[in-house]
């Protein structure tokens, strides 16, 4: 599959039907996962607060774990070091455990294992499937969110020439992209930096109102570089944010690119924000001259380091 | 009180001797501040995981908030919009509530409030104010460990011309500060992030192995701009993380500036890597003649999102 085809993939994930299916007692939920897969946690945790989500991105897993936990371990291939050992530490505690891969080491792991259907895709365009089964399992999507965010990634996919204008404005001045995003969206910001780094090859940062307003804004006023920096701004819809928003542009007086987000609801918005930046990253990354797809390095780490 | 006897004050902080004092029965911690108070938070969630320790850095609380949460609202000013609406909330909902700041409106709330002697300090000078009384409440420090960190903390005041020199190389260049932490230092990258955005006003990001090996290292080795980087990376002693740092710099050809951290354990090292940024970013701040302790704007705006 074409990286290409691989991006406009995403709206045919959203038809997965595997689900996470929640043992009869737990207080809490630890998500493990790294890189593009640990981003699905962070994304289930702004969504899902019910019970206390806990995220890890390491090697070790916290002492609370226990057999009141449930455990979902996420990793595409299925195969990712720092995953595999944290979720076999889990297991030894007696955590319910559940996991979801398309294939690799880990989906011999589990009280649950969710296999993804296909596992030649980029790890990083495969959140759809990675994703789908907690959204359904902790009941937080209807069939009409689905219906929705699939008719909105199909017009993103026909037509994307807002996001291949940004990715224009990027590349004319080798511009730095900054995310700030803000609830329920702070994971997207996130994602989106991760995008810039893959399919663009450009170092980015993202952070999230209001909590920016407490460090960033006071170098957004006097740093220098400023020019340097392409500033992306989520406007979530909420008047507290949007109010921080345009009193931060104005004092700092800052060029931000405020993102529209379409769709009636979170879940809509959140695919509608997440396709947004597959285009930019993917369009700046041609402008660049370098192959959106390619991840050699990462595979060379990954031999380096069991050296 | 100038700002560069606030930051020699910290280690006069650590014999703060209040101390959080724990409920019964208490499921889960959560914690609810913003920038150098929230980072109070973060640094506790890497350092305690009996139960699990969730972060609020916004207005909401998470639903899960109930009678068996002890929730945690550190606000230096006590001021903090965000800190008080979810102290409000948590209330509300029942929980153990604790507080912590030098007096303000939050003072008046909590089944417990602690007092921050010193009302005159920059918040971001108060840390050690803030974080003491969660370490000893929740028995993470030994006297022993305060008395190493005193010294350390000591010896950087009086010698601390390797952090200059760092300053001096930034200020060379007008580099953008880039800090990687790792485990049990994750957060300590995100303070010093922040102290690079308010004591020296220039932009800069931080982010940890081993996550920064499923995205920055991409941007590592193929982004435009890479010599206006400065980065930092913190050497924790941790042998995978250490064979992790030398693959990187190596396949990315990156200039890492590595951070050794002196001190026998966790804690004295937590200071003295807290403190080593203190002076890196005082120093940049004065070398690019900013003031270090100005914060007028945050000020302008907390009033202007008012109206």
């Amino acid at each position: 599959m074409e990286f290409i085809e691989e991006l406009r993939f995403l709206k045919e994930q959203l038809k997965f039907k595997e689900s996470v299916k929640l043992p009869k007692n737990f207080d809490t939920v630890v998500i493990s996962g790294m890189g593009g897969s640990g981003i699905v946690g962070m994304i289930f945790q702004e969504l899902y607060s019910e019970k206390p989500v806990f995220l890890v991105n390491d090697y070790e897993i916290p002492n609370f774990v226990s057999k009141s936990t449930l455990f979902i371990a996420i990793s595409y291939s299925g195969n990712t070091e720092e995953t595999l050992t944290a979720t076999k530490a889990a297991i030894k505690r007696g955590a319910h455990v559940v996991t979801i891969s398309a294939g690799g080491l880990l989906a011999q792991y589990g009280d649950q294992h969710i296999r993804i259907p296909r596992g030649d895709l980029q790890p990083r365009s495969a959140t759809g499937y990675m994703l789908m089964p907690l959204l359904r399992g902790f009941g937080l999507v209807k069939e009409s969110e689905i219906k929705e965010s699939y008719s909105l990634l199909s017009a993103l996919d026909n037509d994307h020439r807002e996001c291949l204008n940004h990715a224009r404005s990027i590349a004319k001045s080798n511009a730095i992209p900054v995310i700030y995003g803000s609830r329920p969206f702070k994971s997207v910001a996130y994602r989106w930096k991760t995008q810039f780094n893959e399919n663009s090859k450009v170092i980015g940062y993202s952070s999230h109102f209001p909590e920016l307003n407490h460090n960033d804004t006071l170098a957004l006023a006097k740093t220098y570089k400023k020019k340097g920096f392409y500033f992306f701004v989520f406007d979530s819809g909420d008047k507290r944010i949007k109010r921080r928003i345009d009193v931060t542009r104005e004092i700092t007086n800052s060029d931000f690119n405020i993102i529209k987000i379409k769709g009636t609801n979170t879940i809509p918005r959140l695919f509608y924000l997440i396709h947004y930046c597959d285009y930019i990253s993917y369009g700046l990354g041609n402008l660049r001259g370098v192959n959106p797809a390619e991840i050699v390095l990462l595979e060379r780490l990954k031999q380096m380091i069991k050296k």
